[in-house]
């Protein structure tokens, strides 16, 4: 079913205002059976208020037992279906750090490489080279020039790199030039569809100069690329919810993303205090924000329960200044989970909480992974939480008569 | 996935009895948090009985967040995805009226209207003409014949009518002819696929005639046709299902949507009490029971919370004449919730109760919203109700060796 389709026929428009704070990670794990999970454990005494007046839930991010990264996560709670909407892997790298892509571009990720005297790959990484010697590398890429064409190349970590094309006719359907092993020569891009030929000969001839102009190095004499990727087509929040949405986030990554689903970008904040600012001076300007925090993923990742429970307690602190603002939906929830125990992203459902005046509370006190194992909504796919949050938000007419 | 698909091939035929008894928006909405809702305000003694000894969960009538309609409503509960079966207005309106479509008939609403001099708009609902004086002008626009085909006019209410076309050859893609303005003339009736030009031009012969008719009105001299549909094809309860099935239901927009997947409808009930007596007198003549009570959507409509309470209360005490019948098995649900908080239709679960002698009781001591939450059937798509009250009947053989 294509929810959008719903959403775009039933679109309501009124003067509510929806706050979706997505603590990125947030779903834990206790260290033992019988223990208490980093949400359960923080003290968060704002959140478990509003679990009082609220509803909750597991969201499961694409669907049981798959883990996502961080652009199928975001794109299930921004209610673009995971599996129909992929960002390439060139696409998110590029987003990733930041670089705005435009429709037709492709990127790929790059990696410098150690070539031999034969032009054989002797280390796949160039010996994981430092950002510092690396990054003036990927700038003096940005001289090979091919007629018809921008070509833009950024530096991102040790062997890292992107590169993004830019010209008429360009597609993504490109194989990796990697051949994942040593003791071979970089392949050349190999289109797999007849729309991606144009780009596989731009990719080959770029990778030559390229090359080229490398040969005297000792480590990177050389690269290979991989994700060739479009940028994806993702219709805009304006167009699928009628919603004017702003993001209100750090890091790089998730500006892209909400970039990519036609949020602006608001503010510069660098910390959830700046954060919470950017929101109260935009409040009026906007139907929607998005506010990403990073840390509750970023401990987890460390395997720092102690950590991400105090991430916890500093995300709860800032919500007084959010209910202020008296939003007609606060939905606070995670892209996934991002367990200590692990260490990683998981599949587990991640605790959602839906407040309105019209969300039928589930009589709640906490706000925890397993209250929302019994909690009024139920187990859903993320992909569904915008829909909820429309409809809370009196932004949905009645399907059919 | 096509259920019917499944319930097909597994069909088994036995002499179980099946009753949906279907509470019209049953689902409700605290008045404030930490409330109870209408149905768990309603003292209702034999529905917690059978809570007892049931499964209950939270039926999701369409998808998180969409409110429906009472046609996608009941189709979800009779087991036909709401989203891939679509009634049209026109067919929808025609049925709410008690009209008998026929496959093949195309219907559309009609708006009587008014018309200035120069032929354009000047109040696009004649003045909100009354009834009495609309009824008589709907009846004589039956007057109008055209060859080779049966057209029908029936009175809705105020400016309202519905016509029925019937005819080889036509199709409902027919843009509306209502302009959606003032100041301008009704639009040319214009068939958006090559399969309904023959509908279209038929359409537009029929205004004229009988726009012919009404010239000498004062108010309602002309009309504007809306939502052109043709009757749904729906397969039956009978070949879905294997299902001899039958309506019990007061309202016309009931026994036709019952009448659209082939129930026969029985009885002219015009009371709970009568709808009982229906039922008890065709108890031997049918496998499946669908009883439809309308009052707990009406007061929820009315924003009348404790009127919705006495309803339920009502519906409560007609329960013993159900289960004293011994029916395999008995499920108590409603088409959508309506809040009297929201006094409108909502995407809320519905309490949904289903008790057999082999329904996995989940221990629940009452019937509510917040006893759904933890129940047994979870949160579940209302297309599933079917399968599930199938399976308890035993009339669904295993799936696979």
């Amino acid at each position: 079913m294509d929810i959008h389709a719903l959403t775009r026929e039933l679109n309501v428009k009124n003067d509510s205002k929806i706050v979706l704070l997505v603590a990125d990670g947030l779903g834990g794990l206790p260290l033992a059976p019988g223990g208490k999970t980093e949400l359960e454990t923080a003290r968060k005494p704002n959140l478990d208020a509003l679990a009082k007046i609220g509803v909750q839930g597991g969201s499961i991010p694409v669907c049981p037992g798959i883990s996502p990264g961080s652009g199928p996560g975001h794109l299930g709670l921004f209610g673009y279906d995971p599996i129909q909407y992929l960002i390439g892997r060139g696409a998110l790298e590029a987003t990733g750090i930041g670089f705005q892509m435009e429709p037709g571009d492709v990127a790929a990720r790059g990696n410098f490489c150690t070539l031999d005297a034969a032009g054989k790959i002797s280390d796949r990484r160039a010996g994981r080279i430092p950002s510092e010697e690396s990054a003036p590398l990927a700038i003096r890429l940005r001289e090979v020039k091919i007629p018809g064409y921008e070509i833009f190349v950024e530096p991102v970590k040790e062997h890292r790199f992107v590169v993004v094309f830019r010209g008429a006719g360009l597609a993504g359907a490109v194989k990796d030039t990697d051949p994942q092993a040593t003791g071979v020569a970089p392949l050349l891009a190999d289109a797999t569809d007849g729309g991606s030929r144009k780009m596989a000969d731009l990719a080959n001839q770029w990778i030559a100069a390229a090359t080229k102009l490398l040969a005297g190095e000792k480590k990177a004499n050389g690269l290979t690329l991989r994700g060739f990727a479009a940028r994806p087509k993702l219709p805009s929040y304006e167009e699928v919810y009628g919603l004017k949405a702003a993001a209100i986030a750090v890091y790089p990554m998730y500006k892209g993303l909400a970039r990519l689903v036609g949020m602006e970008i608001v503010g510069k904040a660098q910390t959830l205090a700046d954060q919470m600012d950017v929101l109260e001076a935009n409040w009026k300007k906007y139907d929607f924000f998005f506010i990403h925090f990073k840390y509750t993923d970023s401990t987890g990742e460390d395997g720092n329960f102690d950590a991400k429970v105090k991430k916890i307690e500093e995300l709860d602190s800032a919500v007084p200044r959010i209910t202020a603002l008296k939003p007609k939906v606060l939905i606070v929830t995670g892209d996934h989970s991002t367990p200590s125990y692990l260490k990683s992203h998981s599949w587990h459902p991640v605790p959602t909480l839906l407040v309105s005046d019209c969300c039928r509370p589930d009589g709640h006190a906490t706000f925890g992974e397993n209250t929302t194992v019994r909690g009024g909504l139920g187990q859903f796919e993320a992909k569904y939480l915008m829909t909820l949050a429309l409809a809370n938000a009196g932004r949905l007419a009645k399907y059919g008569a």
